[in-house]
Formats: structure tokens, C-alpha cells, sequence
């Protein structure tokens, strides 16, 4: 199986997310858990969450950037469901090897991105919380699929967007013989 | 005004925050948000946090670094809080000039902030995220107050970073005519 965990506040200023997780959600062996939708009030069931992600073969974060991370509930997330003795450290090997794909929309131009920019750093520098965070666990990182401005690109360009997604999903499936849900 | 935003998720693990906390907590026109306490149940009223804000002529986020960022409470914060029109963006100017103290804590080591320690970068690199997030709302980036492997020091220790917090605040208070509360 392979999970995506979803992590949008504003579904109805979800555009970009909803066209990425309607290009992958029809796959065989994809399980999406949108944490907006099953924890609106922030109590996350983490015993469910870590059930989920112990039958995954691969693990998706998708979630549009705020403020240079991830959204408030996927950072609670983070916090309440990778804990030791099961994500890290002594006995907590739960996640070790297992691919992570991290799916980001952000509203900032690449170009933004830089030194000079009004971001001032390269997006990568930023991708460095979430990043690390997965590999603390053990998990293998893999590039990132990283949609920039995605508030204001068309429906054709998102849509290319989705197929790249679904390609890599539908590789990572093949790869890891990921299981039929 | 300085108002310091407190926002530790576990009180009773905050040996380190609390020290902190009561190290500067008795200084006229210094005044807390304790986040945790204030919203348990993660109703942040964005309101009353800009009210405080907008009456304040320092601002300082203290919190312990949780998975290379701040606690997720706080990033909702910073989403609910900082608006544009208000923090940013036309019309928002409202922290425009406004100094800003990270005063953070970590579990690791100063050394485990390494291209070739456990946390595969040096800390100045996660910092960026917050770091930006308070010059994007144009606030005067101060130089941060971090306490590494905070859990493994000494009271002695953690009073002695206490002192180094209440100086900080004492010549804030004294540079920026810091009304008082």
C-alpha cells in the first residue's frame, strides 16, 4: 500500500492539491488520509495513523507550503505520530526504509526562492525541516515533487502536474511491490 | 510592551522553557502568551493575538524545537496570525520594523547540527524557516537565544542562559523605549 497523507486547511482554496491527489487517488494500492477532513479539531488519532503508515510500503506527504513548512496539522502530526521507540531511536524502526515522497505546492514563484529573493533562500534550504524529519526515521528520501506557484497555474499545467505524480506513484508501486489495498 | 509567545506542548517536560520563562517573566512591560495554555484545543483567537501584537514594540517567540521547527501550535499561529493585509503584503505593516527574539531549545547536541551529524545540517539552516517567516512580515531578525540539548543541562546551566534572556530583554526594553505594561 502506498499512503498519502493530505494535509490541506483550506479545502476550498485547494485547487492545486485537489487536481494533484485526483491525478493518483484512482490507483490500485493508494490510500489517502486527509487530515483536515478526519481531525478538523486537531485530535489526531496517532495509534490509526502509525497502523496505516506500518502496512504502507511508501509514504506520501502532500500538503501545500505555509510559511516555509508544512500546515499546522501535518507538523502536529509529525510531533504526535513519529515518536520514539517507534519512528527513532531504541526499538523505533518502524519507518526505516521506507521511500518518502514529499508532494509540496507552494504559492512563491522558483525565482523567489533565492538569495536575492523575497523568500531569501533557495526552496531547498527550507525543504530541509521536512526532509530531515523523514530521514530521522529512517525513511528514504526521495526527490521531491515541488509544484511552485501552483495557486496560479492553469488546470493544463496542474494537470501535467498529476501525471508526473501518478507516474512516479505508479513507479514506486512497481519498484516496492507495494501490495493491492 | 514585549510581548514573549510562548508555546511549549508538554508543560510538565518544559523543565528548560519554564527556567526560561521565569528568568525574564518579572521584568516590567514584559508580558506572555502562553499558547498552550491559552488554546488548548487549538482555537487560536487571531484577534486578541494581533491586539497584542500591534501593542507591542518587541516580539519574542520562545519554544523548544520540535522536529526542526517550531511546535505545531505556534506554526498555527503563524498561519492564523499573520495575515496578509495585516503582516504582509499591501496594507500589512503592521510588525513592519518590530524586533524579533527566537529564544529556542533543542534535544540534540550543537554538534549533532551537521553535514555529518544526526541531523544532517548545521541548526542555522532549520532556522531559516522561522527566521523568514518573521522578515517576511519585515520584523528586525535579532540574533537568536538557542540553548542546545536543553533536557540534558544543569539548573545551573539554564540560569545562567536565563540571564543571558533577561539582558537580552533588559537592553530591548532600554534601546526601544519599551513602554511599560
Amino acid at each position: 500500500m502506498i499512503t498519502v497523507v493530505l494535509a490541506h486547511p483550506y479545502p476550498d482554496r485547494s485547487r492545486a492539491n485537489r487536481l494533484l491527489a485526483r491525478a493518483v487517488d484512482d490507483l490500485p494500492g493508494v490510500a489517502f488520509r486527509s487530515l483536515y477532513d478526519l481531525y478538523p479539531d486537531f485530535a489526531i488519532d496517532a495509534d490509526a495513523e502509525r497502523a496505516a503508515l506500518a502496512a504502507s510500503e511508501v509514504v506520501v506527504w502532500q500538503h501545500p507550503v505555509l510559511w516555509y513548512t508544512a500546515p499546522a496539522l501535518q507538523k502536529l502530526w509529525f510531533e504526535q505520530v513519529l515518536t520514539p521507540g517507534w519512528a527513532y531511536g531504541p526499538g523505533g524502526d518502524a519507518l526505516r526504509g521506507k521511500p518518502c515522497l514529499w508532494v509540496a505546492t507552494t504559492g512563491g514563484d522558483g525565482g523567489d526562492y533565492a538569495t536575492d529573493g523575497v523568500h531569501g533562500h533557495l526552496f531547498d534550504v527550507f525543504a530541509g525541516v521536512v526532509r530531515q524529519t523523514a530521514r530521522f526515521c529512517g525513511m528514504q528520501w526521495l526527490d521531491p515533487l515541488v509544484v511552485h506557484a501552483a495557486n496560479r497555474l492553469g488546470d493544463e499545467a496542474l494537470r501535467a502536474w498529476g501525471e508526473r505524480y501518478r507516474t512516479r506513484l505508479v513507479a514506486l508501486g512497481a519498484l516496492g511491490e507495494v501490495g493491492h489495498a
